[in-house]
Order: structure tokens, then sequence, then C-alpha cells
């Protein structure tokens, strides 16, 4: 059985949607995607929706059916939850799905509202991903733990705010030419290290924001998109996942993502590729120091150099490893439960050329996306290549 | 590539656990199935896992590798969430992943933890399974959905309290030889006839209690099982789901559940059977209408005839169709996320001979689960059958 292809992909504005719920959000994704790839919703055998805080934000939990009937989809119809990386996890049954010949045609997708509950309750909602017996009483929250990765990161291999400063000016500048990004407005090196500080050495553009927002792909096969005339030249060619401990106390290191490593490694076996074969990557990149550690378990980066390659220029989209190309969630936004179909959409569209800003986003025929759950305790890795 | 196994199970003891937080409860139930099917943590490939309301009742989502810590197991681990149909859900994916080739070895299970927030907030957290804007703002319960649908099949088919009563009877009989069950207590018919309404015309004894629990299954493959000389006769032939529209007001009939007629279709189709194969039957009786309404989706009653089988004493475990011999939800409790594979650890048992109660439950050879969630809107069935 062939890879999957992407036949097509719908992503909503990110932001703050005040006025609209996670399925109106929802609805205009899924029907763009399905729009854009030329498939009826009676075709569709499965959707996989990831969602993450529905429970806490909306009072709404088993959206599975709820998503599949706003985009007209009586079919099967699941929710993956891997906090951060629950699009990621719905992204991966859908490939196997596909390539084992259980479904012909799977949405993919994802939608998260946040806003509507101000930001101390997103907060405290998001705080969920980590462990709340022996982490989030103690008073820990997101920022705090990826700053005690920062810092772990600084004492093991060197690097400065000034460093994460730079990732945070490229993915800013970088979300200037994705029309569905949260935040449009170019910052300075210096802006960011004088803005505030979150959690030390984290400021505040750092921290991707909270956001509304939905994505959506249709997913198929090969022989199907043939057969009905869809044109899919990206393939889903590789898929991993791991796993880690849930809670910081129980990993060796704080400067590794090993869950990341492993769904790397597992993910390029798939495809029968190597990092040095990427062209471009949409990394997990909550915080500025995700998008280091992201890179380096990619394998992109060697250890400890992952660091320097924004501030070397080597990440930004004229460089030589295009990172975050949409902004990253640092300035696209993070509607939790759409990011990992969102990374993808990104990719497949720079890949086969429809990117609606493809005069400004380099060319590429292999890339990856690299979506990742608490402090990296789920992540998954898929591989995109352009086939004939 | 041949049907997955049944390894071994586990299950707790359903009840009341206020000392016990939901990862000690799954770590008693992932581990007494790994030494029931002799298997090692490391050997176990993926976690597949239900849970429903984790992020109301313990501020905990993520749950995935959490509960994989938990048993000791670093692999890929994944939450299912389709309200009370989430472990049902996990099943389909790992019966799917075993019989492709993506896995060899797989632990499905679930948990919920719901006593300690008490009884009005659970039944608010339950409430997330509906639609939250059409159905629970206007007031809607879980009680009154099931009332309502109990009504309609009166009104279209017929039947009394007095028919609910007797299959509260036949189900609280079940629980006295489960020893996981939360209620074991003898009733008769009278009793649930008096006891107080809920939501007329669903009583005391129509609804299933508030319950503490988890439960785990080791799957794996014939070949796997073979070569490391595991005994698990019992295979999962068949895997069905169908959703429906969340909210009762869109569908066109209260008294059929489609989504279940669907996930039988697409299992017995699977597994090659129909359902005159079925010996016993776990099917989802959140209330006792369910029972009914499952048990004609699932082929065994004609439309209208379910209503009469536990009047007539065909379903009780000295019956020609014996219909949730651990007690169902009913009596054995209802740990949202644990329920479906609790169903199928009671089918495997049955079926291989090894139920603790071998004497006082029946023979067969061969067996359904179904799982559904809200007002079934979402359903998985699978069927196990003994091999060689």
């Amino acid at each position: 059985m062939s890879d999957p292809r992407v036949a097509g992909a719908g992503v909503t504005k990110f932001g703050k949607h005040p006025e609209r719920t996670g399925r109106d959000l929802f609805a205009e994704a899924g029907l763009e995607a399905l729009d854009a790839a030329g498939v009826a919703p009676d075709d569709v055998d499965a959707l996989y929706y990831g969602n993450f805080m529905g429970e806490l934000a909306e009072h709404q939990g088993h959206q599975g059916p709820l998503m599949a009937e706003a985009i007209g989809v009586d079919a099967p119809a699941t929710r993956f939850e891997a906090a951060c990386a629950s699009a990621g996890a719905a992204v991966r049954s859908a490939v196997r799905d596909l390539r084992n010949g259980e479904a012909e045609v799977v949405v993919v997708g994802g939608a998260e509202r946040m806003t509507n509950i101000g930001t101390a309750a997103a907060t405290d909602a998001l705080a969920i991903a980590a462990d709340d017996l022996y982490e989030v009483r103690a008073g820990m929250t997101f920022p705090g733990a990826y700053a005690l990765m920062a810092r772990s990161y600084f004492d093991q291999y060197g690097g400065s705010r000034e460093d994460l400063a730079h990732i945070a000016v490229k993915n800013h500048e970088h979300a200037l030419v994705n029309e569905h990004a949260q935040i449009q407005k170019e910052i300075t090196v210096e802006d960011a290290i004088e803005a505030p500080t979150i959690a030390s050495p984290l400021g505040l553009y750092d921290s991707c924001p909270i956001t509304d927002g939905a994505a959506a792909a249709v997913l198929t096969t090969a022989e199907y998109a043939a057969d009905h005339d869809i044109d899919a030249p990206v393939a889903i060619t590789g898929t991993g996942q791991g796993g880690d401990n849930l809670a910081l106390q129980d990993r060796p290191h704080l400067a590794q993502t090993p869950a990341a490593d492993k769904a790397a490694e597992e993910a390029y076996g798939d495809a029968g590729i190597g990092p040095e074969d990427v062209d471009v990557a949409e990394v997990h990149d909550c915080f500025t120091i995700a998008e280091v550690l992201a890179i380096e378990s990619l394998g992109l980066y060697e250890r400890g150099e992952g660091i320097h390659a924004a501030t070397n220029g080597e990440t930004d989209r004229h460089g030589e490893m295009p990172v975050n190309l949409s902004g990253g969630l640092k300035a696209k936004g993070h509607p939790v439960g759409a990011t990992g179909v969102a990374q993808l959409a990104t990719v497949a569209w720079v890949l086969d050329g429809t990117h609606p800003r493809a005069d400004a986003v380099p060319d590429g025929t292999v890339g990856v996306a690299h979506n990742a759950g608490g402090t990296v305790a789920s992540t998954t890795v898929h591989v995109l290549e352009v086939k004939a």
C-alpha cells in the first residue's frame, strides 16, 4: 500500500474569536479542506480529531461526532488527546489506517477555543498537560517548566536570552507572510530581550500566545487520488511517535527531549530518509527554547548547536534550513488541538507550491512536522515528500 | 495477518476509592493484565488508553504518558476520548494496528475517577458527552436524555417500567458473581419499580452508579503469542465503529441507535459471523433502556422485542442469550474511560474459561462487546471468538 496523500487542507485565521464556538471554527477549516481536496463529505470514511481543553474551555467533551456533524460527515469520529500533540496523534492514526487499507479518505483536524476563558484560566487549563499531583500542585505552569528546560540547556551547552530572542524575531518575521497568523508584528532582538520576564530566562516574546483556531486536512490514498482526479503530490512517507515521563522530575536531564528523538528516528526510518534530506521543518515552539530542542531532536542540528541556528540566520526563510515558515506557535498562534494539523498544512502547501505566499517561502521536496505535548512527554513527527 | 489475541486482562474493584488516584487505579489493572499475560512492560509497543473526564475530576489531561509510566511502559501512549466509548475506541485502534503489523503487543485500557467530585459534579461532568450548546444549557443531563429515549421506545414499541425493572433485577443478580462489581445487592422487581424516580420513566435502579475504577488488557498477535508461549485462545475477530449526531434533536427518532447498528454491521462483517452466532454479550447499559436499544442494534432481538428479553428470562445467566454477565454498567459500575475494556475482559474470561466464577457463568465460543458514548453518538462493537 502506498503512502497517504494530502489532498487538501484548511486553516482558520488564528487569534481571538470571542463570538465563535469550537464547532464553528472547525466547520470553517474542515469545509475548506474538503473543498480544496474536491472531496464530498459523504466520501469521508472517518474523522480523526484533536482537541485538548474542550472540557474546561467549552464544557464540551465527545467532540468527535460533534465536529463530524459540523462538516456534514456521517462516519466514525474519534477524538485524540495527547496534550499539544493531539492533532499529531490523530494524523498518525490516519496515516496508518490509510496505508493499511482500513480507510480511503480520512479527515484529520483539530480545534481549540482558549481566549474565551481568559489568560489565567487558559494557563491553568494548559497546566493539565503536566503532572497535576507532582508538578501543578507545587505551582508549576508551562512557562516555568520551559524556563527550567532553558536554564538547564544554557548550563549544559551555553546560549543566552539573546539567542532565544533571535528565534522570536525570526518567527515574528515569518508570520508576516502567513495570512492565518495571530501575531503579525515585526519585532527586534532588543524588543524581545527587553520584554517583561515571564519565567526567567523566558520573556514575553519567548512564549506563544493564547489562541482560538482550527485546522483540517483531507488525507487519502494515492490510488483514490488517482481514481478521482485529485491532485495530491504530497505524500506522508513517515510517521513516528515517542513518549516520556510526564513530570520533569522523573527525567534524567531537562535539556534534551528523548520522546522527540524517538519519534524522529521512527519517522525517518519509516520514510527511508535522514535529517540531511529535510528542506523545511515546522516544529513545536510553544516557547523559543522548544524550537532549539526540537531541531536538535530532529537531527537538523547537533546537541548544543541548535541554539545558534536562528542567531546565525540559518533557520529563517532565506536560510539553509528554514524552520517554522508559518511563524511557528510563537507568532502564528497555538490553538492546542489544531496545531499538529496546521503544521502539516504549512509543510504541504510549501512542498506542493500552493502556499498563498509561494513567492515568499522557499521551495522544497521534503518537509517534517514536529508536534509535542506537555514538556515533550508526547511527540509525533511526520515526514512529507513530493511524489510523482 | 491473523486476528489479535487477548493475552491477559486486569480489572480493579469498581466502586468508591476516595484515597486512590486515577494512576493508582490504572497501575493495578495494567500490572494485573501484564502479569496475566506474562508480558514484561519493556515488551509493550504502545498504550492506547481511554479516559473521559480527567480534566474535570482530577485536573489531569495528557494521561497517556502518565499511565504508561504508571505501569513501567516506555512506549508511545495515546488517549482516546469518545465519551463513554473511549476505551472501545482505544481497542479498535489497537486491533487495527496489531492486524496490520504496526505493533506486536499493545496494552489497551482506561480509568476514571468520579466519586471524588461528588454526584452532582459528576453528573455535570458526564453532561459534557452531550451537546453543551443545544442540550446541556437547556438543562439536559443524561438521566433526562435516556428518559426521553425510553418514552419514545414505549410510545413506538410498547413496554413498561416493569420491563425495565426486570433488566435491573437481572443485572444486579449477575453482579453477585462478579467480584469486581460495585453493587452486590439482590433486588426485586418491586424494589426497582418503587424506587425514587430519577427522570420519568426511569427510577433509581434504572441508572448506573458513579464509579471509580480501571481496566486493562494486553493484546498481541497470534504469532507473538505462539512464539512466547502465551496462552491466548480468544481472538478479536471483528471491530466496528459508528457515529451519530451528538444532539438528540438532530436525530430522526429516539428509540433506535443507528450508530450501534452501523458498528454492529461492520463488526459482524469483519468477523464473518452474524448475531445468530453470538453466545454472550456485554452491552452498554448506562440505563436499563440502553440495554434494550443495544441488544436490538446488535441484532440479538428484533426492533420492539428487546424490551421483553429480561422479563422473559432470556438474557439472564441461565437464559438462551445471556447479556451483561458482569452485572453491566448498572450494577458492576461505570468508571467511564474503563468500561469498554472491562467489557472486553468479561467476554474474554467467559470464553477462555478463566472467569473467576466460571461455575456460575455459561460457556461460549463467540461474544460481543458493545460500548456506547453519549446518547449513542459514538459506538464501538467488538467480536471475540475462541480460536485454536
